[in-house]
């Protein structure tokens, strides 16, 4: 796990940036005889694809998928599986204020510092374009996952816009595709959608988070003490663009309960131990224990906005910025699809660690 | 980073369960050169050792840290620094209980599940005794980072304690090394000294949210996408015991911010670029900016009370289990030294990887 | 360094198939302001192209390479470097054969069995084509070279076809780009074509023995125990299609010497310590020693051959195998100048390291 | 794979020193259940132990081996197991030449001029007491081997002591441990003793070629491209100290065989295919075949001897330096167990990394 690189045994690079010819990931370590096609990986980055309503960016991109290798008659052959997005939509344009200027809170300045040179050009490496080419490997991911943990699912959704949050006595599951925001809760989609609305107007942005569930995760799964599956999930959400904290099971919360609340207590039921509750967020001691594997993060407001914000520029000089250009209002939104990728693709990663270390087998109980 | 080794370049293994003979650290990468002597890395092992008041487990352990390898006349070789601490209160006791049954909230039923077979004796590997061994190599990272970032200073303290949080405007420095609890406010390490008496004559325990700071962190450490400096972070905090959380900066609160109250607006300062707030945390599209580095993790309460809690025995029988033993009232307060040694350890490595591939130069602003 | 992914720093990551859309390299962690133009990297994929003389395949492709990310206005900006070579001359052809039969010697049958099925067009993924991403990472990797570590020098030959060895009394760096072997003594090379004329019309093919050397290579390179710079160099050399041995400095032969032949005495010069002969290949305990660093690999000989020969199919049956085709009679020619690529990423890759853990420094003598 | 740590899965971390306190292994990612006592991994340490016999170095050390972590009741947990061996004859001399000048032919040098500081006595890290580490870390692959692979054995050997190579026609598996040599030709062991006396009255020492057979192999261990089988055992056994080239089956005698000789023709046998030959040493493409995994290593004879040699001082001045103390006429012999020790990790390590990407299953064949 190391600079574009991530995952153990499932290993995904990307590559690319944003007003590049292309990006993409290499895809190394995906099991031999899974059905894949660039079909199936299509539907998952058309969920991710912007511009598809007034709350994310107006870029038109197709964000077609092509695979150039690791494939063979529509299985995987075990070699690395390449993963190409071509960008379509660079917009011909005056970069000048960007490329001169740092926007405060964006990447432009520690790249500068760090690199001596940026590809300001949409941000180059940093911009939320990257996060395609994880979408399409999560893709791979999901692939595998049916074919080794058939009854695993992956289920993404909004839970808090601003300070909007969800009535989790509405949740429907039902309704997280019928609105712009994977929002489960149909009252709060509205207010989201007016409340959106009226920053944009006003040249501003917002903050959310995204919740992300796995169901039917094989107990087992993760690894002490520096491969925990806790671990490698809060690694993989704070890789994502503008996330700036991860939760697991109860996460913050967990500070202020006592340990006769948090324990969740376990009954036999007829297909093993049953847990009756689940504060723990489906892991215990780093490896999970069967239950649903939740995990929240906090995606902050997009740094680029319409809005003038004080900084300074390359030569040391101090300005204010306009940044202009397609940007989203909430970027938390096209993130629930990126979410969902990362999970599957940890997932998938401790399913091949386990089987490697363990063979899959699990202790018997009773 | 896998399995029980952390870091790119700094790498920490971490060996030992919690009655064993022995537990350690194996530490690869250190620079050579380093001053490194076993009283320096003791002193930070103090300050987490157990039985030091009655807010900790009354296990009795000097955890005395011996270097069987890679010094050489007070200075670091290059090679790999072993560092061992014997376990030497092993209280004789009958483990029947806790051999048979699983408590709730532990990671008893995962090792179980996974492995098979577990060392029941203490919690074994999954036992909070581990974080001996990452102090121990914290400290091996502190020398080094004195010599290679003279600035650099590491600061954790409590924050919250179950429902109670610190008064921010009573904050006070000096106040950390006065109480038990390394709370930064004095009213509320009152508050909580009252607060765990009472928890803890009613045979419970309570979670904690710790925050750690790094001041004077140079800018341009972090890489991206994988190895964000935030990503690191929440990796490494997510991997101490009975974390949940981990916020960088504004974290969970980030989503309620607006864009234009979010951003981190920059003027120029007679020695380079300057921020005018720290919503940030430090650290911008994976990369340090310069300013502090704020991490805050949450700690659920300790699973192993006195209360007795619904379990399942290994087999499949349904019971209640009472965990006697010298058990943390709130863990919370031992991982304070143990946040600040992964802070420790991320930063250092980072700064290598950082001069491995820049060669340690930043890129100039005016 | 796993599966499909070489080094640590420096990481190049190659996958595509011999007959798949396309083939390439992912690059990360070179470093940044590198001056990488497309140009430059077809100067060393041209050495390597197939089709230049009757000596090699005839299979014509241009192997023109693409950069589609990690360079900006002809510098590295320190992001991923993805190289694209597009497969052009992939003919149509009957398959029938080497789908159903595995060539004796080759790939074929160990795939088969490991991963239940692979694309045989070509040899797939174990084709020699793959070696074509390998040099234009090796590209990338001179070009960083060359602003690190200016002097250093990379030149690669073949001193033996067969049994033909080269005269190392007519060695001659100037006879090296003068004929189709990258051999250093006319003689042997006139020898050579003779030879190898004669094999390709008896339907034969044959191994050779390659040697690659590094000329101001700075002194400390390589780490204790397991990155020893020969130990990752053996581990280069060996992942290149049909290497069988590889030797640092007198290889083999230091087997039959006695200490006192075999130590490198040495001398003070003007600029440091000299060694009064080089039969450690410039490299001692695994770190470099200033002197040239020298690497040997054998080839064996190419298994698809027109000569029949025992073999079965997919269906266990028993059959004798023809290998019609385009492939080389001795495939350790074009093995030179990919020889060369893996020398030059894996001195990079440890010059990031040095300069990660040591900062580059020296100890002084003298 | 970096610096202290090798393998993937299976992974060993070797740290101490030759007159240190100690050194040993931190083995990680061991099956959990495998049967683990200290007496078994003490019966492969005593084959390399020092001082049995007037041909290797007269140290006296005990080289026992304690089991501080990572088992319970006898068998693996799945967690870190920790191997550390006490070092006890650390003879009480003057280091005064040693420490002031270079051995030539000797890691003094270039550990001098990468960090800057060596623990010159015994050579410290580069010493060859760490395969001592190396030796109980295979003791615990082989352990697990005997779980996961029942029938597969490992067997080295010598086969050329200086000029001298075995007869192949007189090789008898049982004379291997009837003679100080592990030489399986009872003629080439009169021979080499009668030499190496000469040798050592001449103050002399001598290189050697061992041989390393891992027979009942499954077939599908490896993986395309830079985790090959073939690969992965060159890094192993050229980070065995004085090791200066690997073979695989053929070697270096590949290079000149034509295709028609070289090919391992198929038939099919009663359990599966079956090869009329094994040219390829068990590994096609980077993947076992399932025939015997055949290598090969040459070690260059040891540095120290007492014969004078010259060299400079750390202060630059020139000398003659005679290499005192207690040293390995031919420090080969004791390099078979420690060759027999590193393929039983690699096996271990690709049989893990097999299973975890393909669950372990084979493409039939017939």
């Amino acid at each position: 796990m190391s600079f574009n690189t991530f995952g153990h045994l499932f290993r995904v690079t990307t590559w690319g940036e944003s007003h590049g010819p292309a990006l993409g990931a290499t895809v190394d370590g995906c099991p031999p005889g899974v059905e894949i096609d660039a079909a199936a990986l299509q539907h998952w980055l058309d969920r991710r694809k912007p511009g598809q309503n007034k709350f994310t960016t107006q870029r038109q991109e197709p964000d077609a998928v092509r695979i150039l290798s690791g494939t063979f008659e529509g299985r995987s052959t075990g070699t690395p599986i390449q993963l190409m997005i071509e960008n379509t939509d660079q917009r011909s344009k005056d970069y000048g204020d960007i490329a001169r200027s740092f926007r405060p809170g964006h990447a432009d300045i520690t790249y500068h510092q760090k690199y001596g040179l940026r590809d300001y050009r949409g941000g180059g490496r940093s911009s939320a374009r990257e996060t395609a080419a994880r979408v399409a490997a999560g893709g791979v991911a999901r692939a595998a996952l049916a074919a080794l943990a058939p009854g695993l699912t992956i289920r993404g959704y909004m839970v808090q816009v601003g300070p909007h949050q969800i009535d989790r006595s509405r949740f429907d599951p039902a309704e997280i595709e019928r609105n712009p925001f994977w929002c489960p809760d149909p009252v709060a989609a509205a207010e989201w959608a007016a409340y959106l609305d009226d920053l944009r107007l006003n040249h501003n942005s917002v903050g959310a988070v995204i919740e992300v569930v796995a169901s039917g995760v094989p107990a087992g799964l993760g690894a002490p003490i520096y491969a925990k599956l806790d671990s490698d999930l809060a690694a993989a959400m704070m890789t994502i663009n503008a996330v700036k904290a991860v939760e697991i099971g109860e996460g913050m919360a967990a500070a202020a309960l006592t340990g006769v609340e948090n324990a969740d207590e376990i009954r036999m039921g007829p297909n093993g131990p049953e847990f009756l509750s689940n504060h723990a967020g489906g892991i215990l001691g780093g490896i999970s224990t069967g239950q649903d594997v939740v995990v929240r993060f906090a995606v902050k407001p997009t740094s680029s906005i319409l809005t003038p914000r004080k900084t300074i520029t390359t030569t040391g000089d101090e300005t204010e910025l306009i940044t202009k250009g397609r940007h989203d209002p909430c970027v938390g939104i096209r993130a629930v699809p990126v979410g969902e990728a990362m999970m599957a693709c940890v997932l998938l990663d401790h399913l091949l660690l386990d089987r490697g270390q363990t063979g899959g087998q699990r202790g018997a109980i009773g």
